[in-house]
């Protein structure tokens, strides 16, 4: 059994508990479940215990009411709890989104305890933090951090970073808890998380889920440099409808992304390609399908210049989705073998940007046999 | 000291020496081939000893006559062997060349002992079969092979069947040889030349140089067979203007290539996905540059339906003339090991179809890493 | 008002009655249907007054209930005569469709009279043929048409060729009537259909219906023919999983298509610009939507080289079934103007091939603006 | 004879140069000129007497010193006058050009004052402005565009409206002259320029001349209102190495485009369908060959929804500099016939703007036919 507490009840996580439903029913084939039923905890053993949000028309609703927004072909839910008011902190602000966080009602020392009293009486084992892509700035040091909550930055801290605190302080309440961050936000690429998780008996997962167009260019580029080609120019466009788009035109959260997304450049090739690879607009009528270009110029043997161009018009949370159902069981097999801090063989296979700080981007495929290794499973080829 | 002896004096073959030159003049990088300057053999220990064909217009002439054809952008030439007379058995049969082979002037069994006689005194250690696509009928065994050359059956064997052949009877007289075979003809894929090879101290490395389109649809599969994505149709078009894609447009030809790629779709995904991949026509102005174009849809979760649509304009003849600077290499290294029969650990990665004929094709990124280990080279990411 | 008959119910047929009906009620706008409702017919003067076909297991049922085998969507039909049987003539021969045509129980003759005795009960205004694609050879001239019929020559006549010279014979004996042919086979092109129109108050539209890859790739060339860019070369594929690309599979009749197709290069460029423009293959799974693509290289100023790669995925039936709203409405119209024989202004742009024989392929837009004029609206943009 | 001169000699102006030499000497066809030869006025009619630029390389260099930078191709050079010190006021900012105007040195009224007397001297027919993209504000009236000189407001002017001004003064001094603009800048926008044109015997064309993405996009679209689709959402990207790009980095040069681009979508379509349409990024090794990807969803008949994917490869300077050499040709035509303001039959056809500020974009392919039979040819189609 895993209990799994949500912070953040839009597509993504709307997508997850949809399609979790629907497995637990045998409705669908797990397709975009990268480990299916191969792990021991079946997907009848999660278990949703609660989920947190800061969009006024969500809080206080039931959790099948908000995802039924999102997918109106789930007829009855296994769990279904509240939605419960989280950590705003600007983290929707400028969205079409009436949004109020707990820390306009008190200070964020208070929503911190507030957060680890509800977590205790709902006791998820892992916490996934399906949040808007928000505007964020490392802390490096634990104390800085501790700091900032302590004289209520609120400008200072984003909402993961606090759901992330108040996660550490619950964890080792409890003895033992996971943090899965599948956006952009520095946690498990944070030292000053990491080492607060490891003091806490809590174990960070991150950063950013890899999904869509990066992990694909990803191994692309590890298809040419075996083969030694040079590539001269990397170019990769998206574009899509949803909120996690809309969120990108803004500036600030756009430049994380695009930091998440080129560290892979360099990491595969072994030097730094030029390269323009960031999430490029919002167009409302595409949804949750974005579309994506990607352009790649190599150079072969004698001096011949090749070119691919890719398209691709892939749904967005789906693909998150499928992770997250593995995700909150690897965690969970983390969480019984107590790696407190942070776990790179999970993380290299399903994150952009795998913490640790230090640690690279490999190939997919060599990240996917690892992690079945860790995981207990038969490497696939190796 | 690598002493290399080409058959089919064309694109490829001219490519490989072009390049080949410019490597050991230090004119170009070594983009293109995959092991660059990894292995102990340098480039410059590389030497053509030989050269033939069954073009009328090359027979006779100079190596570099021949080359500056193609490329003449190379000054001088290292090696510069004149280019012997072949065999022919229609292998360019219906194609703008006029072509006479050996087979003409004396029978199947005269033709092997006078190239076992010409190959003594030339003394290569790697013969290389680089012959336009042609059509060909497997043997499984080896006595229908011997009494086929034994009765001439000039309709039954294609030519490169008869190098093959010839090979093992020059490896047995030397006491040891290469035979790479990178074009689609089963010999690394024939029980029957396995175990003739293995009988006579021969190294027969094959089957299809792994170049263009479809290695690449290998490792997007196998991009998404990791994530349990349900693959429901491929299909794969290429196009262009030299030689082998005119060869291609005569059927039998076509067919032979067809059963090569499309091995790839089940023994990646582990479920035969309908496919279509096929060379699919020959425009003369595209030249050695083909245009590609492929279609996956595959189901993500929660049933969501994605797409990609993967354009390329690739090099033909410099993406196989780059391995060959490899293969000769290492096709040496293995002679020294006296690994003699196929080695498979070099087919998985080079070959489009990787003999010998039990094998599978698996991703190549596992396939690169395994044929590093094998070349005493440490592995990359493993 | 205007009464259809209707030859072949397949994915086509079935489309246009799914859609029409849709459009009768106001559930859908009448996208994909070019004039919309400029014309003086509105949809609802549309009347489905009979339809033929070979398929054993459509033969003698309504059509609403075959229409529903492909749109399940549609709830009550305006008209739903039953499927009578039509000609076979090896029209679907080899496809997975047990067939029974008239010709199997009584001569051509005896099939023709029949059928002019049944369309005179039913009395339709125009007669659409959508079959099928099927191998054929034109005729030229209307005796040797007229003796083949005479002579039963099952073997050298096409069903569609059947169909035609059997409305020539209704139209006589009407005082008039119009036969569209959107499928490949030569109607409107062929001198011998077009004179026995001219002579029997027959109207013949066609040939092959405009839809997909083709016209697109004509309106991209006369783009680049404005510019006087030089066109090198153009390569098109297109594969899908309908009956009509399963059809095309076979030799013959993909010959017919390839013919069509490839007169546009030269029609539009006013050069023969190296060109591979066929339909490629057959893959089940995509279903009626099918992937194509297209390359073009072309010559810009001062000798610099373009490309375009277009891909795009296209519901084939919905672009045909769209486009005979019209057909049907202007041929009502040519009928009311008495314009027997053919009528380049609607071929030039609804078809790919337009008849007359001696007429060309000009750009669609143009096209468009003409045929706007010719049914009495006003120009868009001239 | 048509004398020019350049304003802003980069790499547009530099291919336009190379180009027309090579096409005097016979050495290239006209690809990429759309009316080629069938003009009054030939290639060898066409005399450079000037050029003037800012960047402090360039200045006091003979024309063909700087040409050969681009195109080091071009032998001998008809016409070579020096480059000139021109206008800057931040035209070049924040590129890597040391740039000087003139503007440093003295006012804007003696800016104006030198170029007319120098142009009086160089006797231009045609000035071209091929400056680099620049942020702008309209002017919209007369009074106050010449109030700006008045009072040297250098930060409100852009180097092209105080060109623009100055050709109406030199135009009035001359009895007539022609100012081609290729640039986004409004001037056959503004109706202060066009109405200081009429009243000064200036003929300007503009603005933004038509290449690339834009029109074909534009073609494309109207491909699919004659078939009565409905377009759901364009896309369209483009990423380029060269100067216009990295130009476009900056926010407000990028704006101006965003602006000339995205009106082509309502202007062809009837309706404002949600496009994202402007320049994308920078990347320097893709250098003047630019990376284009277009998106397109539309409905077609019976609620059927399709989709294409257009990707390119497309030197940017030669299609502008093939425009040219129709451009300074028919300005000369226009000159002639002394049609004073701005002449939209050449507008519609060659520039992505087309003015005057109340005109519309028009499928190109239409413009074409109407651009022809102004300039006295027969059309081609209609």
């Amino acid at each position: 059994m895993v209990k799994v507490l949500i912070l953040g009840q839009g597509y993504v996580a709307s997508t997850f508990v949809a399609g979790l439903e629907k497995l637990k029913k045998g409705e669908i084939e797990p397709y975009g479940v990268p480990l299916a039923d191969e792990l021991p905890i079946g997907f009848g053993d999660i278990k949703i215990v609660g989920s947190y949000d800061v969009d006024k028309s969500k809080i206080g609703k039931k959790l099948s009411e908000v995802v039924k927004r999102y997918w109106n072909d789930v007829e009855s839910f296994s769990d279904d709890p509240i939605i419960s008011q989280g950590v705003h902190l600007g983290s929707v602000e400028k969205l079409p989104v009436e949004a109020e966080g707990l820390e306009e009602k008190m200070t964020l020392k208070e929503v911190v305890d507030r957060l680890v009293d509800e977590w205790t009486k709902l006791d998820p084992d892992v916490i996934v933090n399906t949040c808007t892509t928000e505007a964020f700035k490392p802390f490096d040091n634990k104390e800085d951090l501790m700091k900032s909550i302590e004289n209520n930055e609120t400008e200072r801290l984003s909402a993961t970073q606090v759901y992330a605190y108040a996660a550490a302080l619950y964890a080792s309440k409890r003895g033992g808890a996971v943090f899965v961050n599948v956006i952009p936000t520095y946690i498990a690429n944070d030292p000053a998380f990491v080492e607060l998780a490891k003091e806490n008996k809590l174990i960070v997962l991150g950063d950013d889920g890899a999904t869509g167009a990066t992990p694909f260019t990803a191994d692309v580029l590890s298809h040419l440099v075996q083969r030694n080609r040079y590539v001269k120019d990397v170019a990769q466009f998206n574009i899509g409808g949803n909120m996690d788009f809309l969120a990108l035109t803004d500036e600030g959260k756009n430049k994380s992304k695009e930091f998440t997304k080129s560290s892979i450049v360099k990491d595969i090739l072994g030097y730094d390609a030029p390269h323009y690879i960031k999430p490029t607009g919002y167009l409302e009528p595409l949804g949750d399908k974005k579309f994506i270009a990607v352009h790649i110029e190599y150079v072969s043997f004698n001096g011949a210049t090749d070119e691919l161009m890719i398209n691709g018009r892939i749904n967005d949370s789906p693909a998150l989705g499928g992770l997250l159902v593995d995700l909150v069981r690897l965690g969970k097999i983390a969480l019984d073998r107590r790696e407190y801090g942070t776990v790179y063989p999970i993380n290299a296979f399903y994150m952009k940007n795998p913490g640790p700080l230090e640690a690279k981007n490999i190939p997919r495929i060599i990240a996917y046999e690892k992690m079945r290794i860790w995981a207990g499973l038969k490497p696939k080829w190796l």
